[in-house]
């Protein structure tokens, strides 16, 4: 049940801020048929209208990505010039398509695109990305044009992406790349749905770099049919989204995007980066996507009263995923700082305080275990700066310790890859004749390959996050002893820096001690 | 002048703040001698004190690291056993040293180094490196040892950098890596001092990966002599280093320190990120260094009165500094951004705001102008959302546009690399018979590559900062088309998001205002 609070902050939520922009959108209520969303994200086969070979065209570079990511489905190029695409044969029209065709992609001017959308319906078709724009966006002359687009498209029962859209990627069952965006995707369990096309770009190109694939990817665009909302009710039953990321300028229906990811925070994060935050951003949003933002102080209560998760940046919101997907619940609020340099542990505890997690104190009966152990001057008390450990046991006994008798809900680990730096520089030094240090050096990457496998095995064993912050990442050496690769591998999400992890920490800690609340409720 | 809340700052931190800590400290009047700077920075020659073979040990790797740097000056390993070091002659003791050695680097146990001292000051050695730890970080009997070696010291007239360094590094006159980091050092313009010998290292890797050099490192340990005061004041006569990077935990002579930064400042900027910031830091730093680390709301103040520039993280530090070497000086408020895609206009403007930059509305003029050659459908204000620029010139034209008609102080230059990452898609297509894009792919990486060129020389021609923010950051392939290292070339910083290029630039702006302020004073 929805609380009194939580009414009044619908309320003002439905005077201030979330008041329809432009044309009135009919969809989006409870009634509305999903079955079509298979359609769109899993089609059997697609029809590209406007396929292209110029390749200074988006009707040859998106017909590119699909064919070149391996889209397994049949691919039914359309041109009404016929011809061939690169070995491909093109049709001339839809109806000479082979059927069933589940999905459009559509590239034309924007004045025959309604005329498209019926063609589309008498093949069979139900989707349609509209890559096109010069719609709503582009004011009343378009507004116009999306108007009448919309009407085919309730008439002959087509669902439309877009217009003015970016594109869709979906990784499931095959990958199916029906975007501007150049870059590579691979799949993996993040959703990201975004109001702005190169953001959802970046997202998603930020989540690969760092290891972490994408489920789908929708650019929603003009959002002349399907809104955000609606995609998010879908994502919500997408067994393959595990994590949902969202770039929002405004919504149309405050309270159904509220209420569904209310719903869907209890079994997956949703993680919320804002823009038109500030006045002028926020008339770059009316400009951008024809969004109202709003007040964000009314948002920001809505997004916590929703357990969203508010994200500061995009950088930030792969942080936050990837401690999600790759590290146990964190179930209390005590964390433990294991470190190979005094500096670091400072300023992480510093961090944490200011984040609102605790570094207790160490309990004596863990001093006593850590002093059996640790060189003579390790610093007694957490965060536990070991010095320089002589052995990997060293810092696995350390988290050890730390997690059994000293209460710990979360480990940072922090100083990662000093050894394997070290052992590159040996390995291809002039100074040092012949390979004499070789073996050494690979005792020294081997040492720490195997510390990182003994610390993914004390994830399970102790069932509790232990994150790994490393220097290198982002920067290491494609060659060999690539540490941040080798979690990659393990799953484990390294940081770069205290200050990404912690944040992140943070964040996913309040995230599951709301989650917990509600499931109690 | 001081003013007179200048003054009562001062009282407030000498009373609350800057305590001594154990031994009672000398060093630091302003009749100090300060010629022994250049034995320590820029020595004729070294004597490195407990020179090993063996690799797991420090008297192997700093030995290893200087010798591999490429050091000019003499290096004469010593241990008392002879032999050699892979084909280096090991000296039994200093006294058989070729003179002249101005600098000794320290790698002996505890216990030794007062004697060598003394012989140091035989050999005519007036600088001494102290890499040996286990002196007042270790507590009463470590403090007696290092009051034992400072007497020694004072004796003799040797000064002490540590005991208990990290080391440091000098890059001019030629390359002194006298360091435990095994990380490559570059010669450049930055100057990094730290209490942390680890956020040291940190800092001084972060700097080098993206392309900006460091004139000298010092990781000032125990400071039992030497100190970071003493640090600062050489830094600020020496014509090498033009930023100054400070990690302080606390400091000891804060009146001093204050001076001198807030003099330095006038010139060169001071980057401090401080740790202790929090109860359980600062406890950990007097763990870690023994410093105080006192009230960080009155150091900030503190900080903020002799323009200081406070960094929230090592990342940051280098952003900061990047952008004050890399372009010009921010003369006003008024952020123009320039961007392809809208999202990122829209976060840039609210970061803008948020960080207390202006984004102006354009003046009619300059709308004019710009919907003279841009695509009809541009956002006709600021943020200027380029659409999809047909064109290199319609980039380049938009930001004179802004520069001339609309006086903005810096233009913010978003979503750079697209055409890159579409060419690399493109020349590497298994979809694509044989080469038939290599054309197309060539000339659109030409294209992005000259854009830079010519941004580059707006930066001259309009005397204001330009400021590139690119995606690849950080994970550009290394081959073909690396724009990132392109402009490295140029001797630009990049930045991978909006956050960062706008967080800096706030900071960068607000110290170069205090500083006029101060100029005109």
């Amino acid at each position: 049940m929805f609380s009194f609070r939580w009414r009044i902050f619908y309320a003002e939520l439905l005077v201030h801020v979330y008041t329809d922009t432009g044309v009135r959108r009919e969809t989006g209520n409870a009634a509305m048929d999903k079955s079509f969303f298979m359609t769109l994200f899993e089609p059997r086969a697609i029809a590209f209208i406007g396929a292209s070979t110029n390749p200074a065209k988006w009707g040859f570079n998106i017909m590119h990505h699909i064919v070149r990511a391996g889209y397994a489905g049949g691919i039914y190029p359309v041109n009404p010039q016929g011809g061939t695409w690169f070995g491909m044969d093109m049709y001339k029209s839809l109806s000479g398509v082979p059927k069933p065709v589940d999905l459009a992609v559509i590239v034309l001017p924007k004045e025959l695109v309604s005329g498209a959308l019926r063609e589309c319906a008498g093949a069979g078709i139900r989707s349609a990305v509209i890559i096109t724009a010069g719609f709503s966006e582009t004011g009343a002359d378009g507004a116009a044009l999306e108007k009448e687009l919309i009407a085919s498209a309730r008439e002959v029962g087509v669902r439309i992406v877009g217009p003015n859209t970016m594109g869709v990627f979906s990784a499931y069952p095959s990958p199916l790349q029906a975007v501007m965006a150049s870059s590579e995707f691979a799949p993996g369990p993040v959703a990201v749905v975004s109001q702005s096309g190169n953001l959802g770009t970046s997202i998603s190109y930020r989540f690969l770099r760092r290891g972490i694939g994408i489920s789908r990817l929708v650019s929603s665009g003009n959002e002349a049919d399907l809104t955000v909302e609606d995609y998010l009710e879908y994502l919500e039953t997408d067994d393959r989204t595990r994590v949902i990321c969202l770039y929002i300028e405004g919504v149309r229906q405050g309270r159904r995007f509220m209420e569904t990811a209310r719903r869907i925070s209890a079994s997956k994060p949703v993680i919320l980066l804002k823009g038109g935050t500030g006045k002028t951003g926020a008339g770059a949003a009316m400009s951008h996507t024809g969004a109202m933002a709003g007040s964000f102080s009314v948002f920001r209560s809505m997004c916590a009263q929703a357990n969203i998760i508010l994200a500061d940046s995009i950088d930030e919101m792969v942080d936050i995923a990837g401690l999600y997907l790759s590290q146990p619940e964190m179930a209390g609020n005590s964390v433990g700082i294991v470190t190979q340099g005094g500096g670091w542990g400072v300023i992480s505890a510093d961090l944490c305080e200011a984040a609102g997690l605790d570094v207790p104190p160490l309990k004596s009966r863990a001093v006593e275990i850590l002093d059996s152990f640790l060189p003579p001057f390790w610093s007694r008390r957490n965060p536990v700066d070991l010095v320089a450990p002589g052995r990997v046991s060293m810092i696995t006994d350390s988290i050890a310790a730390l997690m059994e008798h000293a209460d710990m809900d979360a480990i940072l680990l922090l100083g990662l890859g000093y050894m394997t730096v070290r052992a590159r520089r040996w390995l291809n030094s002039p100074v040092i004749p012949g390979g004499a240090l070789e073996g050494p050096a690979r005792r020294m990457i081997d040492g720490e390959m195997e510390l990182l496998d003994l610390v993914v095995r004390q994830i399970k064993e102790f069932g509790k996050p232990i994150i790994p912050v490393i220097d290198l990442v982002g920067f290491d050496d494609p060659g060999e002893g690539n540490i941040v690769a080798h979690l990659d591998r393990l799953g484990i999400m390294a940081y770069s820096s205290p200050e990404q992890a912690i944040t992140a920490l943070a964040k996913i800690r309040e995230y599951y001690r709301k989650r917990r609340v509600r499931i109690k409720e």
